[in-house]
């Protein structure tokens, strides 16, 4: 299985200071643009792959959907994701998203933010996901952008004017990339786009859109740090569907 | 119309030293890569999207292709294509491929390699091939990508380190940029990979297969100036299919 670095104290602590952390939904930036790749889920069957604190969850909850079953590999996660809901309609349970299995045509919408770059077998899982949506269902998710995760020295450089640029380097090496990020070592895994969109067309879905994000014109107005994630995606948001 | 390069005395006498000038579809090393995305194309409609010297369309040719209509926006291309070709069932045509008119429903296979990344409007192009396709007809294209094309300011450089990067920078600055390859100011159009994706999907077309193409170890044995090609994709590939 892939890496718990969710359960890292040191980690756990510095991720818990996130605005996406504090604030939920609304301290992630790329969350407007990631709404917008969902559909009406009133009355559906979700889950969240890599719930974390259940922001997700809870919204699908407030939206009216019929159940929502939250999956982590994180026990801590899980536990602070049980104590902030109330309420009926959501299951947390512990899960490995690598050795996942579901029952067949059970969920509407298979929702994932920013937890399938941890994963070292992405084809079991979308195998896994395909079959368990619904005819017509969708998968929904964001993951770290492999111009982001490829080079193997993560942090901006100049140009020799001086201008702020994202290194890119070792793109065609897919596979396990080591980052500090609240804690050493964090594993993630680069793989190309392409990878990530055969992998989805080869389990059988059809791509329905593909946003590189970037932050708009008044994000950037009320929050100027984000403005250099309009020199390159950190981020790309996925929707696909399976056909029926 | 889009800027043609090609007819600049300058740019056509460098572009014409290239390998995949001289050698044709074997000097292109992406062309394995490429040709594992086409259809069998015997006794089939083709249409060749900026055929250049018209390679692709005498291959087309030797493999048994009805007919292929090779189209490009230099006459000096055409000229050296027509002067190339014997036998019958390939036609060369000058054609501006942003306002390409074509019947309905006549194409079995719409082909273009690194000619798109010109064009300002590729919406309109799609639209156009979509409807020219027959049902279950495919479209296969090269493009520069967008990782390639982003920095205002194309070269490699180094980390602090020494080690070689790619920079990216502005690609969420979607548009013109400038580059000076055999003569200055060539005119090319950087999009967002996403955009390319989600125009096709909004012209009806499914996506069938991506490839940010990377050169293999066998062709970096016989070329190791290749290696550098690992490093960052100069080039993207695309299969996409009209259903029916």
């Amino acid at each position: 299985m892939s890496q718990n670095i969710y359960d890292n104290a040191q980690f756990f602590a510095g991720y818990a200071t996130l605005d996406r952390s504090v604030k939920g939904l609304d301290g992630a930036p790329e969350w407007p643009a990631l709404q917008c790749l969902l559909p009406d889920i009133q009355d559906k069957q979700i889950i969240d792959l890599g719930c974390g604190y259940g922001w997700f969850c809870r919204w699908a909850q407030q939206q009216g959907a019929a159940h929502i079953l939250g999956l982590d590999v994180s026990e801590k996660m899980l536990e602070r994701a049980r104590e902030m809901t109330t309420g009926n309609g959501i299951d947390y349970q512990h899960a490995d998203l690598e050795t996942l299995k579901l029952p067949s045509e059970n969920i509407d919408l298979a929702y994932s933010s920013l937890a399938l770059h941890y994963l070292q077998n992405i084809d079991g899982l979308f195998a896994t996901l395909f079959q368990a949506l619904k005819p017509g269902g969708k998968l929904v998710f964001s993951a770290e952008h492999p111009i982001y995760t490829a080079t193997l020295k993560q942090g901006w450089i100049n140009h020799v004017d001086g201008q702020k640029c994202w290194p890119v380097d070792h793109y065609q090496q897919e596979g396990e990339r080591l980052s500090n990020w609240f804690a050493e070592g964090v594993k993630k895994q680069h793989r190309k786009l392409a990878t990530w969109i055969n992998a989805l067309i080869a389990a059988g879905f059809v791509i329905e859109q593909l946003d590189e994000w970037g932050p708009s014109d008044d994000q950037i107005a009320a929050n100027p740090a984000l403005s250099e994630e309009k020199e390159r995606p950190m981020l790309f948001l996925l929707s696909a569907r399976k056909p029926g």
